[in-house]
Parts: C-alpha cells; sequence; structure tokens
C-alpha cells in the first residue's frame, strides 16, 4: 500500500515525542508517510517540499489553518487535531474547501472526567475543605466536616451534556448518587439514557450538593453561573468548574466563598491564570488547581493514539469517528 | 408475626437518628420489637427490663460484650453490629456462648473505597500537591506537575484484599489503570478475579505510581511500610493510608515528604491525632485529611440500612450474610 504523504504541525519536535508512545508511532509511520519536518511556529516558512501532504496531524501550536496557508498544501483532505478544541486552528476555509476536520475531544475528555469523578466524590464529604481547615488548625476533631455530608444518595448536578458530561455520568454510575443534567439541546429521553434527570438550570441549583461545569465557552454562556445561581444553591453545596472560568461570576463566587456557604474547586478560572493575591487563593472553602483537569504528562499519549486511530480509519475506509463540522463549532467547547 | 425482642446499644440515642432514616427504621419496626431504652454508656445499669432481649443492635460506643454483660440477656441469639470493626464490642465469651456476630463492614467499605478511588485518581496527575504548592506560590505556571503525572497507563499497587481493598480495584476497572494487589493470603488466581496481579511487597512498591494501603492493623503489620519500603518506592509516587495510622514509620515517611521524593494522602496518622506542628502539616506533598473516609454523615444510613438488611435475613430465614466468626478476628480489622 502506498503511504498517504502527511505533515505534523505543532508547537515543538518535543510535543511530537509526548504524544506518540513508540507504538503509535511505529503504527502511525506504517499508515502514513510523515514529513521529516515538523511544521513549528518557528519556522519561516512552509517548505515547499510539503505541498503534497494530504493529512495534516496537528497539536497545540499548530498554525491558525486560513486560506493564506491552506495554499500550501493543495492536495490536504484532513485535518487531525491531538487535541480537545479545534477552535483556535480552524477558519471558514477549511470547509469551504472540502477539508475535513477531526479533534481528539473525546480522548481529551477522559482525563477531565476523571478529575471531575474526584473533586465530586471528595466534595460529597467536604473532604477538601475539611483539609484546608485541618492544616491552617491543626485539630483533627474541629476540622471534621459537619452538617449535611456523605456521599450516600446525594444529588449531583451536570450542567452540559458534552462529551465531558457524558462521560461524567457515566463515571458516576457505580455510586449511590442521583444524576440531574441540563442541556437545553438534550431531551429527556436521553437524558435518562445518560443515567440523569433533565431539569432546568434553576432546579439543578437548587437540588445538587455537587454542581459540575461541561459547558462550552460561548457567548450565550458567559457567566451563566452568576450571583442569582449560586444563590439558588443549597448551604455546604460545591461548584467544580474544569470547563472555562468565563463560565462563572468569579466575584460572585468569591461572595459566597467568604461567608463560607459554599465550596468551589476550581481548575479554571476568570481571569486565568489568577493575579498573586487574589481572595481566591486564601478561601477556606475554595480548592484551586492550575488548570491541569486536562491531558498531562502520560495523557497525551491518549491523544496520540486517539489520532492514530481516527488517521488510520480515514486511510482504510474514508470515515472519521470524530468529525468536527462548521456548524458544530456553535455549541461546544 | 410475632416480632423478637430487640435492643439498641450504642454512643447516644441521637446516634440512632442517625444510622436509620425513616424508612429503614420502619422496616426495623415491623421486624423487631425494640426496647424503648438505648443502651447508652451513661447507663449506670443494664435494665432489667431487656433481660428478654434476642438481638442486639451494636453502634459506636456500645459496651464490651464479656460474660457479666452477656449475662444480662440469657436469651441472646445474635448481635449486629452498626459499623465496620467489631473488635472493641466482642470478646471470646460471645461465641463461647453460641452467639452469632454480624458487622456493617461491607457498608462501611463504601466510603473508603469512594475516598481512596479519589485520591487514586488526583494523585496520578498530582493534583493534590499541585494545588498546595499553587496555593503558597500563586503562579499558576510553576504549580503546573512536572515529571512522571497523569493516569494513563499507570500502575497502582493495593495492599491487602480486604473487603475495602477488593471495592477498591473494582472501583478501579473503568480507568486505564494497571493493578498489582499484595496480599499474603490471596491465590494468583483470585487476584486475576479481582482485575489484579498478585505481587510481593516489594514488588508493588517498586512497580506502582500509587499505592494504597487497606490491612488490617495487626501485631505482623505494624509499620509494614518502614524506611526500607519507602525508598523502594519510584521518585512521585504516592502512598493513600485510609486503614490505620500504625501500618507506617511516620518518621521515615517524614523524611521522604522533606526532600518532596514522595507523596502522601493521610486520613490516619501515628501518632493520632497528630499534635499541632507536627512536621506533617506542613510538608507539600503531604494531604491530610481528619479520619474522615469511614462513614460519615448521611453514609451512616447506608449502614443503618445494612444492619436492617442483617436482622430481616436472620429473622427470616436465620441466615446472616456479613457474620464474624473467631477465626476471623486474626486476620480482619
Amino acid at each position: 500500500m502506498t503511504r498517504v504523504p502527511a505533515l505534523l504541525a505543532m508547537e515543538s519536535v518535543r510535543l511530537v515525542g509526548d504524544l506518540f508512545a513508540a507504538d503509535s508511532r511505529a503504527r502511525l509511520d506504517s499508515l502514513v508517510a510523515l514529513h521529516d519536518t515538523v511544521l513549528t511556529p518557528d519556522a519561516h516558512a512552509v517548505p515547499a517540499s510539503t505541498a503534497d501532504t494530504e493529512i495534516l496531524i496537528t497539536g497545540w501550536g499548530a498554525p491558525r489553518l486560513d486560506g493564506p496557508m491552506l495554499d500550501h498544501w493543495p492536495n490536504l483532505r484532513v485535518v487531525v487535531h491531538a487535541a480537545g478544541s479545534v477552535k483556535r486552528q480552524v477558519t471558514p476555509d477549511v470547509w469551504e474547501r472540502g477539508i475535513r476536520i477531526s479533534s481528539a475531544a473525546a480522548a481529551n475528555a477522559v482525563p477531565v472526567a476523571e478529575y471531575t469523578l474526584a473533586t465530586i466524590l471528595l466534595s460529597a464529604r467536604d473532604a477538601l475543605r475539611s483539609a484546608h481547615v485541618f492544616d491552617r488548625d491543626q485539630d483533627m476533631i474541629a476540622a471534621r466536616p459537619t452538617g449535611d455530608v456523605g456521599a450516600f444518595g446525594i444529588t449531583v448536578g451536570v450542567i452540559g451534556a458534552s462529551r465531558i458530561g457524558r462521560r461524567v455520568l457515566d463515571l458516576l454510575r457505580p455510586f449511590d448518587i442521583r444524576c440531574l443534567v441540563y442541556d437545553p439541546s438534550l431531551s429527556a429521553v436521553d437524558a435518562a439514557g445518560l443515567g440523569a434527570e433533565l431539569v432546568t438550570l434553576p432546579a439543578l441549583l437548587t437540588r445538587s450538593r455537587v454542581v459540575t461545569i461541561h459547558a462550552p465557552a460561548l457567548p450565550e454562556t458567559y457567566r451563566m453561573i452568576g450571583r442569582a445561581e449560586l444563590a439558588l444553591m443549597a448551604d455546604g453545596a460545591t461548584l467544580i468548574n474544569t470547563a472555562r472560568g468565563a463560565l462563572v461570576d468569579t466575584d460572585a463566587l468569591v461572595d459566597e466563598l467568604r461567608t463560607d456557604r459554599l465550596r468551589a474547586v476550581l481548575d479554571v478560572t476568570d481571569p486565568e491564570p489568577l493575579p498573586p493575591g487574589h481572595p481566591l487563593f486564601s478561601l477556606t472553602g475554595a480548592t484551586l488547581t492550575p488548570h491541569i483537569a486536562g491531558s498531562i504528562g502520560n495523557e497525551l499519549q491518549r491523544l496520540g493514539r486517539h489520532v492514530v486511530d481516527e488517521v488510520e480509519r480515514f486511510v482504510t475506509t474514508g470515515e472519521l469517528a470524530d468529525e468536527v463540522t462548521s456548524p458544530d463549532l456553535a455549541r461546544i467547547a
């Protein structure tokens, strides 16, 4: 079989190594003829030698695929992106030229859903705030959680039946937890199929002990969790945000945390990065991680494996499992 | 059906209310005739009116069941304990008199396994240490985990195929995680049935990114994780202890944490409680919770439901699902 000409475009050669473990790289090399050059952001120009490229494999730091850029590859048929969101790379020119595009959002959803599951389980027993208090006061008895704690029969609310939201719902199945979901594009029947009850956003906020956000950052979701929404949450409830900081009104959240009424687990914030001295750093009910819920370390190899699976599918059948279409962009992250 | 005379013995009437939600209490009352008195530790004497008791339902704070205590209830047939370990209540006199005893260890295993799963998933991405560093230095980039992180394809070692250890293994099945188990009483075939590879303790410590302890505190397990064992663990690996503090040599662990070579998640410690100013409180790689991995808050209702299930089984069939026998005591927590 003649191998299809392909080109890697991403931040660095090192990232290529992080994405493709030896077995993935061997499979990739058996499927496509990779150009030796990796197109990194410091390249002054796209080498003319890559003009025959039919498959472009992109990662973080890949160039924006507008008309002039795409002109370098007249035979380009597909872009396979080794990260979750294609929004930074894609332009309407891609689809206008009949070039297809696929993302690794499914593989990137895995670590985010795992982080979310973990922080849901800990938040249910108020363990993260309890650990903060224990560190600060060094008094075991005083640091033990009080009030309505424990994970038996609690209700968890998932905002957004995105890939990640769906995976969170799936991971919650083995537990004694009732799931609610809010998503304006979801039917009650589909929600039930996901093991959740479809509710309005106010109902979700009112009834849930833990609320986790998996909605895309779009103009209509900007600060969807504002002061009024936070006020609906039950005393002692936890808000988890692994999506985008702009979905939450940070000042309103800080006010709720100052009175110790709510807790928050934030992997993303607005602003991001948080400036030193920001009140979130010193609030007992806030647990902050530095945007690490997505793929890190060895999890890049899961993205790489996903890319090779997709390239193999395309080369052998012409199909893509995770194609992103132009209308998708208006509703996904 | 004549209801069997039964007596509640535990710390307080409040604990009875916490254990038995309305539905559980109604079921219990339909199965047994409960004495109005709850035998609490402040009782001066066991009321003579309870002499007909056939079923004793015990919880934390129940009296030690030695000969003189058991003399109060000549018809006693079974003790159903609403907590994990019966070691504080039971004496050889119980079995010598033909009284059977059952524990709620199966129900108490649930929250411990959930806490463990959560901290395994976070430890795999070094998220707990990262959160500490982020709080301290308030620098998002510097706080991001480095080195061998991520949960894709990692190895987790479970010490002890106890109820909790087995449940942890079960909860780990949906993840891209390879499981090792060390338990001197387990066969390789049984380990494989649990989804794990049976290995020696040194092999487990050497190969695992996260090690979690679910062994009982026995004379032969005292400080089973000492200086030599910790030295076998990989750089950046995490030790999780939700079992008993005495299983770990705290000073040796502190030395490893001081050099930032290992991380630890400790819900139990030796000594416990930790005295204020103990070095564990200030080490970045240590995450401490105040002994809250077991049943707390609403999780007591899971213990209560388990007790009512067991009482129902005993009353209707004479069987017990979670009987503890005399030889069991030498090998369980």
